[in-house]
């Protein structure tokens, strides 16, 4: 079996720690979201720098309740990858924001929605020693940190 | 007593996680602040991912020694916030910098005096293991971080 | 002995952290490395906060296989520093992406070659907990970490 998404798990007491390298050609997201779905990740701190060759950002729109997809269609520098990862109806949330950098060195963000890696993405998680919970809020439909924390 | 910041303690050795979800029309700066001084955190790592409704960044200006206000007047991502806890003149003390995404993803940042948050943040502060002091630089007026720790 | 770099080490278990607080005049990137150095730093997260009186940051040309520099001249705010550090050929090896904030709040992003810092550059420096290995990619001639450990 090729492994596409190399993830190296750390352990120190409760909180564990996970290396992730994904590869070129796949999309940051999905192996990101295999590996804590694989790893039983219920509550940590994500962060990761690299490259990507394409990218789709969100912005969230107060008025449709709803991401605005901001396209990016060249290589850029990931320059900054952070977030966290959650539990949300049993399943492993992630929710990252990236800040992208252009050639020329000028920048565009968002919500992360897709990001194809080339030619590398480095992830850490680092548990945070809990399991954070989500819970959909009823005036803007998404799912956010409830503020309590499971077993 | 309603509790308009929500925030969880985590423990592992000597070094406390505090996870803390900042409500809608709350501001950022002082929800942190007054997490910290509650739970006494005096040297600590500080990410944070969410959205602010309106916010106040800073430039640190040489000449002036002060920072120039720059206003955020419309919905924004908070694409990162990272910054640190240390301890000035017996308090704790936040030093966050932020960058904001707009709408068409172009991004806008400084150093983090208000943030209006919607609909939510969520902050992991992560403790070093000690206290971390700041002297005032004569040359600037800042507290800068002394590169000392106590007890 | 003038410590231009003042750096304090905390451990708690098996991971290292290692606060940093970089002076007015010095190179933000030698002075990681030489931290990392002196202390057989192998594998960690980097996160950093401050200000650059000049940098010069780097976009990876996928054409030329080499960094293209991107000089910024001014003074400008360190919105965040995000990386990690490796091992690379026997020796810890710096990756740290950048994001600067100008007078006017616009933004400035890459790879992190130089910056020069003033007033101050705070730096945390967090293990991961075992050697994370950089390989080279025969396609780009690139340093990648190559989801391995050592011991």
């Amino acid at each position: 079996m090729r492994r596409t998404v190399k993830d190296v798990e750390l352990t120190d007491g409760n909180r564990r720690v996970v290396v992730v390298v994904v590869d070129k050609g796949e999309d940051a997201v999905a192996a990101i979201n295999e590996v804590a779905a694989r790893r039983n990740i219920r509550g940590a701190r994500v962060t990761a720098v690299g490259g990507f060759s394409s990218a789709t950002l969100g912005y969230f729109d107060r008025e449709k309740h709803d991401y605005l997809p901001i396209p990016v269609r060249e290589q850029v520098e990931v320059l900054s990858l952070q977030g966290d990862i959650a539990e949300n109806e049993g399943r492993p949330a992630l929710h990252v924001h990236g800040v992208l950098g252009h050639r020329d060195g000028t920048t565009v963000g968002g919500h992360l929605l897709h990001g194809e890696v080339w030619p590398t993405l480095e992830v850490i998680i680092t548990e945070v020693g809990a399991r954070l919970l989500k819970r959909v809020d009823p005036e803007t439909g998404l799912a956010l940190l409830a503020g309590e924390t499971g077993q």
